[in-house]
């Protein structure tokens, strides 16, 4: 077998035989097959797909790259939450909490860090001050089995391939494929030991899928494949064509969070979190109606009963819980800049994709793998879709302690939104 | 400008500009892009092509990458051959030296190593022993004015962005590109010096372009941008369903070309040299009639004066003339196998592709880079499309010095020829 033939096979086409894809992936994982090949690979699915056969193929290959977690109790119902990720996203910090705090599943969740334009749940609980995202699996088990959840990033034990794989796409412009996504969600999902999965599948402008119709078939997909590899999954289709929420930066979201979790914060938040965790919630009790669920999640975010949940899990990993119950006791930007409309109008579209990118620019994400992360860095948007707005009127704040970026970005900004008319 | 967006770009089919060209070659060759991604942007050029303009730009930015050829005299027409490759192709061989022995043309020639399964010239002419392929540019140049031909491998100082890009394509299934295939080809070419070029595009299930409109298309475009870039080009499309000639290998086809130097060899390999040196000097000298040069042509041949011009390269080259002299003096393999036909009929067609992989088992060709060639090793195929054959006719032998090797191929090797009925 040659990786060169291979290649060539994916290229014209076709699909290539489990053996085959177990040559190519263990092959790439032991260095036997350089970067270069992958690559070429890579692209060559991007363009030509993957059959069914060679996903199911690939997602258990990728599991077997290296440990999966068993958890002992069978009666309880293991679950997580997956977003296909987009801007101003903090729906799992608190979805995770109030999910556990109902005491009906427990939620193993391994999240990943910001990608392109697009955050990570990773980079926003690291950005409390001691919070360890880098447990250990038995750790990661023990803690989820005493309270009920536990934050964790990707270890080098589960799915080694994808983290290998992930990186390569990462730098050569093949993730946005419906495939790839299927098989790096959930090998990872799959080896965390979960029994139910709920996919919050981002559609628009500031999503990887851009397209309708590329978000349900990757829903599509991924339900397929969740099933047949013994999940219950429930896909949700939402919106991205605007951010979620008004905070865009890792700590700037965490404290959104912290509003939503004490019973406040934006009506998109609070909304789309009791949406996925009630999901959630059916998913392990099937029997129970949709408004029984909602009353008492509703119950669990007004008497703060999430919030001291989430309060527990970060204490649990060393995190400073000082600053969750006083947000304002938070280090601030050196530099905060408050842009105005310099025009009156309707909100007809935001360049979502475009805030992303200039939150990494404010330093609240990553040009390169080595650059760091401000935590304080991002951004307030107050305007959403369809809003009326006047001369004058306060558009979104900027925080950073780049100066140049800021100015630079205060001045550009306002373009991002667009009055009037379509995009 | 990231090399990211820039794959980006090419993979949603846009074209990049000047200086994004510029910007990722010269990057690449400073290992400031690294291997991986270069190879993803040659999948995406495979999957989505190149825009005339990019294809322009990109023969300039390959050639500006290295020396660039400028030969003093103005009178003399400098010109030379390119075959896109195939089986048992030693036309180069006996073309030089002809076309040179006419005094009407120089023939500075640089040539390639074998590629997949075809043969390359540059191999074929270090079976010559002490034959030496690495001239400096001065030497190169010398001899041509000098002898009116020299024969010699690319150097480090022409193309080295072609030299890196195609060590990458070769192992990446991103040859068989048509864009890429011209840029290669006369970014070498122009960098050489000529004014005329003649191309040899193969057709055939031996050749890259299997398919006849690829070859057309190829040979349209290498045409159209060789004008562009003040070259004389005239493309000639040949067949390649079947081995060109009788010998495959490096040593075998040396001889069959001294067979033909001398006024015989097979009358396919003749009748392709005289059309293809043909079309060169009517390149030089438009006003000559096809007839007179043709002539001319046969005289060289059946008076030895082309197989004393070989002999005049080789020997300026450090090549042992004795043995094109004498070619029964040639080391012999140490195993040779006859096989014969073990039912009668019409040969309808012959697997060449996989002749030229049989070769390399046999050992005239390398399946990695750091293979070592066997000069003897090869065959000679003594069938053609269209011939009737009986039991027990003698249809190809064999040379190696891999008695394993010989033994697998003489068993199989009956199956590449396909009797009353189309591949």
């Amino acid at each position: 077998m040659l990786p060169y033939t291979l290649i060539e096979k994916k290229q014209a086409g076709k699909a290539l035989t489990r053996e085959e894809w177990e040559f190519f992936i263990f092959g790439f994982l032991s260095k036997e097959i350089p970067d270069y090949q992958m690559s070429a690979m890579l692209m060559a699915i991007y363009f030509q797909g993957l059959e069914d056969d060679e996903i199911s193929n690939l997602i258990d290959i990728v599991i077997k790259s290296g440990k999966r977690i068993h958890f002992k109790n069978k009666d309880i119902f293991y679950a997580d939450k997956h977003s296909t990720g987009g801007v101003g996203d903090k729906i799992s910090l608190i979805l995770a909490p109030l999910a556990a705090a109902t005491g009906k599943v427990r939620v193993p969740m391994i999240s990943g860090r910001a990608l392109g334009h697009s955050g990570g749940t990773l980079d926003k609980l690291e950005s409390i001050p001691g919070f360890r995202t880098n447990l250990t699996l038995e750790e990661f088990q023990k803690q989820t089995d005493k309270i009920g959840c536990a934050l964790i990033g990707q270890t080098d034990d589960i799915c080694p391939a994808d983290r290998a794989l992930y990186a390569l796409r990462d730098v050569t412009a093949t993730v946005r494929s419906i495939p790839l996504i299927c098989i790096s969600i959930l090998s990872k999902k799959i080896a965390e030991g979960i029994q139910g999965l709920v996919l919050d599948v981002k559609s628009g402008n500031g999503a990887f899928m851009q397209k309708p119709e590329d978000a349900e078939l990757l829903a599509k997909k991924l339900k397929y494949f969740g099933e047949a590899n013994g999940l219950k999954v429930t896909p949700v289709i939402t919106d991205m064509n605007q951010p979620l929420g008004q905070a865009v930066g890792n700590w700037l979201e965490v404290r959104e969070a912290i509003d939503v979790l004490h019973g406040g914060g934006p009506q998109c938040v609070r909304d789309l979190s009791l949406l996925l965790t009630e999901e959630m919630i059916l998913l392990a009790n099937p029997q129970e109606t949709r408004q029984s669920i909602r009353r008492e999640l509703e119950t669990l975010l007004d008497n703060d009963i999430a919030f001291n949940k989430f309060l527990e899990i970060a204490e649990a990993q060393g995190g400073d819980i000082s600053v969750l119950k006083n947000p304002d006791s938070y280090p601030k930007s050196a530099y905060v800049a408050e842009v105005t409309a310099d025009e009156a109008g309707t909100i007809t579209a935001i360049d979502t994709y475009g805030l992303g990118l200039d939150a990494i620019d404010l330093g609240a994400g990553r040009r390169k793998y080595t650059d760091t992360i401000d935590p304080k860095a991002g951004m307030l948007v107050y305007v959403s879709i369809g809003d009326k707005i006047s001369s004058g009127d306060l558009v979104v704040t900027l925080f950073s302690d780049n100066e140049e970026a800021i100015t630079i970005k205060a001045a550009e900004i306002g373009e991002r939104f667009v009055l009037n008319h379509t995009l």
